[in-house]
């Protein structure tokens, strides 16, 4: 028997990394492969109290259908997050509520991609929004990064090439790349969509996790110096990042005709975000404890993350090349096959299994042209002395 | 400023349903419009109980993404339960959970439905899975039902006339429907699956809502019955009519081919559903509390659906046509114009208002050749008091 599944799945699959991932089960093994927060600096105590507060004060709210754009109560947290960061045009009606940004993600595409619409994205970006884009039937077109995200120029020439529905960028901290794009360059952004009349897809998971100094202000924040641009900003936010994956909560900020269409799309998606978990995150932000355990999130990443630097450059020398990050969750680097060693990232991963410890290769992250010697390191689970460990197993697979 | 959106909005909207309950802020008003179960009725103890163990025993695992598939505690809880309702053979493997069983419905969609595919649905059927389907593509054509809901003969012609993608179907206490598919017509539904190697997709969120007695099994439990039904059975199942609509939990059954299909296009939905809502609802079932809870919402929803039934004989006479449900939370009538009076449940809606009763006219549940004079009635969420007085408003609205 074979099923007739539809042919927008014809040329998307589970990503190789997953496959990847069922290797990691191995006892022993130190992963700098996750893309995900540790659970260890999870507000367990806070999110206690939060959702004990949800389904004391209101729990027929809490545990009732809810308005698919979402609860209000959170709406105004999210809004008042917003402002604190600079964007302080957002008011709670700018902004819908989605089961993660993932699910924001998969509106843009369901209310905006035809069949065969060239999308543009940086070449590295996030895999799951380009097997997302593709569901919709998407041409995925790919614009380089260099160590400060995005090549406007590159851009503006892809945009006048391809006429894309949209731009989809991470300009802070991006996954895979870790490159936080300069205020300069933004605003570059900001413009060209502007002239080209372009939506932009900010999609903004790790801007909060800086280290030494705040990234510069969101593209949201930024199109209040940039005219008309605001009509053209789309973004995507999230508390998976700061705060628990688990909860699935995430917004987005856009156009009100958009809003209204993707609320629409909503609807028939999954009906609204829970509310359960919705109600929780308001009265968590409410409760004010998020800009200390901000703080502390920040530290624990910065520490993690300059001692993996250290080590790539006490262990590998010039073996690998990448630029430091100044916040998020990852080291994107490329092997450069010095002094004759290997420059082959899958091959390096399968030989690192061997010695304990796990990567990812970053030629999955490329929609179109993958670079095989790039690879992402994830310094956000381990603790310091695994770091240090796993850089130092990791060079052994090198040799 | 003209937005690009995609070509599939085109024929969506959002439901005439929701312009309706706009309406509904108007101070004492009394509502049959709804679709949604008794707030009141919440374990609001028990899911508090639920919510603070999945926090206390695994916070880290509540709070942390999670499989696509479902969390483990969960999958197993959910097979039981459904183990329980007589369809043994289902293990945790068998099925995915997802966000409310709306996203089971996305997901048959999106895995299933090319553009132009034609997918069979009773006349009336739940509104947002006409329009969810559509969003895909899916030319949604209508098989009217009866008392006992969809007319099987009818539904023989139409696979042999149209050859669907699949068939949809609510077997028991459908939306709007409230029918109740007898065991005869179901077991003929798995042979029609079978012959014409056409999925059916049953969607079973009110079949543990039945009154003086249990429905006949799911179709899912009775293809053990029918000898190669199982490989064209997709369940539906969904804990917001018996538990929390908030939750945003329900799952799906179905072969492991679809399964797997399901869970790579939902990796980039919504990458899984809330952990910390799978946990909850995980130690609530675990906690045992189900069945008790269960007896208590069956037996209040049967008290008012019996007041609402008498009150609608007592003050509606011939005025009005339905069969008494046996389980649910609607009544689902025809005004027959006797002795002159309103047919028109578009207009009877708006005088209703006036009155001061809301109910929703049947209309806009057809995905074709729509019946004007069909309404749907909720008993689920007004007392019997209220019930009794909706009913005479709405027999003055009538006059």
């Amino acid at each position: 028997m074979t099923l007739p599944f539809a042919r927008r799945l014809d040329h998307v699959e589970t990503s190789a990394i997953r496959e990847l991932f069922k290797l990691l089960g191995k006892p022993g093994i130190i992963s700098f492969a996750g893309g995900f927060p540790d659970s260890a600096l999870f507000d367990v105590e806070g999110l206690q109290q939060a959702s004990r507060q949800a389904l004391t004060e209101n729990p027929g709210a809490a545990l009732q259908y809810g308005a698919t754009e979402g609860h209000e109560p959170l709406r105004a947290q999210l809004a008042a997050f917003m402002q604190a960061k600079g964007a302080t045009h957002v008011t709670p009606q700018d902004l819908i509520v989605t089961t993660g940004s993932q699910q924001a993600l998969d509106l843009i595409g369901k209310t905006l991609v035809d069949p065969g619409d060239p999308v543009l994205v940086e070449g590295p970006t996030f895999l799951a929004t380009i097997q997302c884009f593709r569901l919709y039937g998407a041409r995925v077109l790919t614009v380089p990064i260099d160590g400060e995200g995005v090549q406007v120029d590159r851009l503006e020439a892809a945009l006048v090439a391809h006429r894309p529905k949209f731009i989809y960028l991470i300009p802070s901290f991006g996954n895979p790349s870790g490159a936080l794009v300069p205020l300069a360059r933004r605003l570059r952004i900001l413009e060209l969509a502007v002239q080209y009349r372009t939506l932009v897809v900010e999609d903004d998971p790790y801007g909060d996790l800086h280290f030494d100094q705040p990234a510069p202000p969101s593209l949201l924040a930024l199109t209040a110096q940039v005219p008309g641009s605001r009509e053209w900003l789309v973004y995507c936010g999230s508390l998976s990042k700061v705060l628990s994956p688990g909860l699935r909560v995430g917004w987005m900020v856009g156009p009100q005709a958009l809003l209204a269409k993707a609320t629409m799309c909503k609807q028939f998606s999954d009906a609204h975000t829970s509310t359960f978990a919705q109600a929780t995150a308001a009265a968590y932000l409410a409760s004010g404890r998020m800009p200390a355990r901000l703080d502390e999130v920040r530290r624990v990443y910065a520490r993690r993350a300059s001692t993996m630097v250290e080590a790539l450059r006490r262990e590998l020398g010039e073996a690998i090349a990448f630029t430091a990050p100044q916040g998020g969750l990852f080291v994107w680097a490329r092997l450069t096959g010095a002094g004759g060693r290997l420059a082959d990232a899958g091959e390096l991963a399968r030989r690192a299994i061997e010695q304990g410890v796990a990567f990812v290769p970053g030629a999955p992250f490329f929609a179109a042209d993958p670079d095989p010697a790039s690879l992402r390191l994830s310094f956000a689970t381990a603790d310091e002395d695994k770091i240090r460990e796993g850089v130092a197993r990791l060079a052994r697979a090198l040799r």
